[in-house]
């Protein structure tokens, strides 16, 4: 699908705690003060309809779905975000920065949970028309925040893949850097140590470069 | 997929009001009395899982999903509905009765909605692994309960499809017709024209033929 208009979107991927929002919040408030016009968005959730999905994916048991299941909603939730955020915001030449996008399904439902990634591939062309990002920064590092795994699912709280447990998590760090192997013109791997601003400044250098900003 | 038992998979299809959930009922009354184990569910819906995203589907503004995330939706409750309903009842050799399945899926996303049959064909195979009923019956007569399309969409009514518009219901009598002859084998359409005996005592006798019950 092409997209006629300035407009780039950049999703931001990586494990629990690496320092995705805060970093997509930092590149956000430099592109707006840049003069760029341009949202922050994230996944699942993004739009009425696909917030009403995350509430279904990020609270409760673990176990509260199959892994296909779990694929479809992703997938359900992606097609309302684009089709209700994403693309209008891109003809309109904005920038679209999202917390998330395609690659944690990957990562997550493919890698973590077992769905075949040819299986993902299929549903991402049936629910986006096969639509990806210009540029995908991975946040690698030491993830923060996962000694949940004793917390009540009963609560209202968005912990649900917090608490997968370490096997689980020990699979993303792994399945983001084959993803990223698999995909090198898209994606490129950025060290989350270092201070936030360390972070923020390799991010910036990498969109700089890629869309030959001043 | 092969299930080995000697359960049956019986789903009805048909538009809004036309007594679908009526003769699911009569049916599983009548095989229980014939001391035939069968349980009987619905769709979107029949386990916990999916009765959330039921919600999700059949509350709320007619345009609140676009055509394929409603799609997705769907088969998302039906992968939920099939691996923690139907295959285990049918794996303990029970029947299981089902208001709607996959049919509904064709013919309201599909032919109501816009959505490719190739699409959801697709779908299908990714949610079930290709899984269909051993027969579906079609109960084709005049649909009841219509005049909604004034009602607020902001109750809390599981009136959102029957809020959808003469045009749209009007396509489906139609499509279950044209599924019907797309799947001669499983398929057969029952009129649904008479008393809620005479209905039930058709298809008590189509149910015997096709199974051989005495």
């Amino acid at each position: 699908m092409l997209v006629n208009s300035e407009g780039r979107f950049i999703s931001f991927e990586g494990g629990e705690g690496v320092g995705k929002s805060t970093q997509v919040r930092i590149l956000v408030e430099h592109l707006v003060n840049k003069g760029i016009n341009c949202i922050q968005t994230r996944e699942p959730g993004g739009s009425s309809g696909a917030e009403l999905i995350r509430d279904l994916l990020v609270k409760g048991g673990t176990d509260k779905w199959s892994p296909i299941s779990e694929a479809l909603l992703h997938n359900a939730a992606r097609a309302e975000h684009l089709q209700s955020t994403i693309l209008p915001a891109l003809k309109q030449g904005q920038w679209v920065i999202s917390d998330r996008y395609i690659d944690s399904t990957l990562a997550y439902q493919g890698y973590g949970q077992g769905v075949e990634l040819e299986t993902l591939l299929k549903l991402h062309k049936i629910s986006t028309d096969d639509f990806w990002p210009h540029l995908t920064i991975i946040l690698n590092g030491h993830e923060l925040g996962r000694a949940k795994a004793r917390e009540d699912e009963n609560s209202d709280k968005e912990d649900r893949y917090e608490r997968m447990g370490e096997d689980f998590h020990s699979k993303l760090q792994y399945s983001f850097l084959e993803i990223a192997k698999n995909y090198p013109d898209r994606c490129i791997v950025v060290s989350a140590e270092g201070s936030i601003d360390q972070v923020a400044a390799r991010i910036l250098d990498i969109v700089r470069e890629k869309f030959k900003l001043k």
